[in-house]
């Protein structure tokens, strides 16, 4: 099991990423790429650096973006479950430490959470993805077995909030 | 003069903050709050901590947004300078840190930069104001001789890019 991380984001694991292991040609639970979640809204900010225990499956530095569907519950936290066809995107970059500052670099991964009460019932209603370097032709996460070890495990504890880490930080 | 940070952010000094100085009741150069700000779009996020040699002027978890009329400027790198009417916002978070994570926390001020070439041209075309907590109603700055000390100062090494730190990280 990996280890908990008590904060507020959407965290899906990619601990399958990085380079070492080959992209899936396609995956099996077909979670699409979240495109244009640059203009969605901007959640919130972490920074997981290499002191985390979770640095080798998510470090860097990660803004969590929503959809229209998800916001209006996202603000007001509940009452939950969100509804089918919300996507929480992330967005993880690189980042570099320069005087104490942690300033961010370049694209890392992306990683998306779907809803899909039916199609995703596995897994809290969620489809699970993460694209080496944010390209959605390079899926990491081949099948459902491999979203529960490698994102759901991690967010089970945050099923009180639809499974979700992020809250609305006004 | 204050310490120059290199990087990629909308740094606006934020010295006279954080509870030790009387608000002012009506910022001289009207510079507006951002309202709406958080529904712009996220150009990118840093963090400066205790460590930066710039804590006590704008340590913080940092999200900078730009307004529409500034983003595709922002997108193609110029040429600039920015158009009238562009206006980028930094949302300034505390945080805590938590087993090598940065997780963000409440907010502390909301900063602006905002373009108007002729009304800001003391201070390279762009109006400059931090509101306390990101209570519109709390701005620090009182005039400009301030905003070129607590702002200005930092971004003339920017003039290249039209004195914004930000650049688009795809």
């Amino acid at each position: 099991m990996l280890p908990k991380l008590a904060g507020v984001f959407v965290l899906a694991g990619f601990s399958l990423t990085l380079g070492a292991v080959a992209t899936v040609s396609a995956a099996s639970d077909e979670v699409p790429f979240p495109d244009g979640f640059r203009d969605w809204f901007a959640v919130n900010s972490m920074i997981v650096t290499k002191d985390s225990p979770l640095s080798a499956q998510i470090g860097g530095l990660h803004i969590v973006y929503v959809n229209a569907k998800g916001l209006p519950l996202l603000k007001t936290s509940g009452p939950f479950p969100y509804p089918d066809g919300t996507v929480f995107a992330d967005d993880v970059h690189d980042f570099s430490v320069k005087d104490g500052s942690y300033v961010e670099g370049t694209k890392k991964a992306v990683t998306a959470m779907v809803k899909d009460s039916k199609k995703y019932a596995a897994t809290g209603g969620w489809g699970f993805q993460v694209w080496a370097g944010g390209d959605p032709a390079k899926p990491l996460i081949p099948d459902t077995a491999h979203a529960i070890q490698a994102c759901f495990v991690c967010h089970s504890p945050q099923q009180a909030q639809d499974y979700v880490f992020s809250t609305y930080i006004p």
